[in-house]
């Protein structure tokens, strides 16, 4: 499982802080690796492909920061295709250009992404199935996670949810957009992994 | 201290969850008066007017639900208007009218708002100063409050605080709008009474 | 009938584009005065006096222009109360301060403002009654046109109508917000002329 | 150039009213087909698959609603797959289908999308690259229509572009949401057509 360091104008990004204060514990009948990737195209790429190659997991559940959204975003697709508003950590703005040029245009999210949404949306937790990923780092991390999973022996379980920014982001940028709780994003993350394991029996 | 009971489709109000869930034990140097409105248009007035002349209070925080909003709105101004969108929960919906016909246009808010929004923003929860509370029954029992501490021989701090929804309001209305967790609703109506009893030294 | 200056990163103001624009040859049995008012707090507020003491009118309609709104707002009260979230165009940010220290707090529009709203509706312009004019000038120019008025011999019909953005002005800020094009405007505030004239059966 | 009839609980739609009204005699040194689709799954399909393998076009710009959005959006991406949030016009609700099983996740449109958003923006009209063209029967004609394409001995420019609701919808609606006027659409419509036929000098 994977987070986002902060970007942008903010000094915190939500997937990291839900990685950082993840209750793991709560998972211990299963081998559990939380990563935090750089903002910067170029490394996140070559991490998140490394990762997949190194632990060959089960599940792979990546998460990033959707600014403005005020719900749960799990991803549906995965497209070819990089479009940076801003330039990342590195400085760098690409536009309109392919993640690989001769990869498939699209990928689809193996996780349940329906049975995701409902189980959230069960425990009160305002979520939704996302048709765009966006075309920044967060999106090009979920189709090469995609590109390298169908190349490994045992296709992982895998794909991307975005999360609201936290209330102290909103604070920070004063701009009064929408927010979500650490407490209420970590309860969703716990949700989404859970409901992937229990569906797919996975077990240690 | 009042909040409101549900109104509209919905079965909850962030408002009368913080006044069920308030840590009153953090004010035992004082005495907190806690409770629910009706959210009719009558009762409502009759409630908040007869509150603050049998308790005499040294400071009047009401608090409502604003649907859509993402921040806390610390209101500024009650005025003299009533036209209500929705039928109150007895099913009247006054149109274009005065809440009292001989009344000032408006009330200014006795409570220390810059302070209170400024201290919300440090402690990182979302918060703006608003310049209209509506023209519901929130707008009526503030403007009424106002009217009636007026008359009061110690003139309480008095004023209204705008909550966001619950995340279980926003699944529950299956629309995806704006949320803000109760624990950072509790933790911005703790700080808004601190910060209105250490600005005026009310002691008991 | 008024309109503004643009200001903060604008170079534009629906406002002072549909005075510019305004068919006048439609209300040839009426006197019409058409001036645009500068963004800048004293002189904005000594020009809305002396055009209503100079020119004695029956009917005051000030325009503004509300960016991020998607409707026109026929605004129905001005308050005693200015804070700038952005400088005006002499450079001065007021904050937390009466327009008129003796002033009432508050005015309600003498225009007909449901009426109004109902006609711009029935013609399928996008409309509605706003219950804050902000804290601007907006604000400012509002009230003092209505304490001007209330000394004035023939009390006229006087309110203030805020305009969405042009969408030239959204492209020029590169933030895809809300616009109205300057015909629907245009179209609205003969409306909101018509209206009043019509109502009160001003004549020549 | 095809639009759509009203749906879900609107009498219009601007790309219907667009199609009726577009000025044809602008580009009267080629032959334009101006068709509406009914928002009906299974027929809209067939006829613009009909359509194109009817009329060999060298373009085919697809138009449909985007409604709550205030600017143009020039789709990008046409997913595989089936979503409806709401019944189509025959009743049926399809959900979590694909729309051709053994076919590709997804389409990238073949019509210059960056020029003609950026040629859009030069002439004021709010538009921007849209990374999603929703799940519903928009994005279905717009995914069969590439893929019917491909198939073509010619493969014709094709993409997709979604209007926001007209003043009137909203209006019809009660719901204050953004909108576009007819006039401004007309225009994004014309700028679409008119920079694809300059950059790929198509000629009669």
């Amino acid at each position: 499982m994977t987070g986002f360091e902060p970007f942008g104008n903010s000094s915190m990004n939500p997937s990291a802080e839900v990685i950082r204060n993840f209750p793991a514990n709560l998972f211990d009948k299963h081998q559990l690796r939380l990563e935090i990737l750089p903002v910067v195209s170029k490394n996140a790429g070559e991490t998140i492909v490394g990762l997949i190659e190194e632990t060959k997991p089960q599940i792979v559940i990546m998460l990033g920061e959707a600014g403005q959204t005020p719900a749960i975003s799990v991803e549906k697709v995965a497209i070819n295709w990089l479009d940076f508003r801003i330039a990342d950590n590195s400085g760098e703005q690409i536009q309109d250009q392919p993640i690989i040029k001769t990869g498939r245009n699209a990928y689809f999210s193996t996780l349940p992404v329906r049975a995701i949404v409902d189980k959230m949306n069960l425990t009160g937790i305002p979520a939704k199935i996302s048709y765009s990923a966006g075309t920044y780092i967060c999106n090009q991390v979920f189709y090469l996670a995609m590109h390298t999973s169908l190349k490994q022996t045992v296709f992982p379980k895998c794909g991307f949810i975005h999360l609201p920014s936290l209330p102290e982001q909103v604070v920070e940028k004063k701009q009064l957009t929408p927010s979500m709780s650490l407490e209420t994003s970590i309860k969703a993350v716990i949700t989404a992994l859970q409901t992937t394991i229990e569906l797919y029996e996975f077990t240690r």
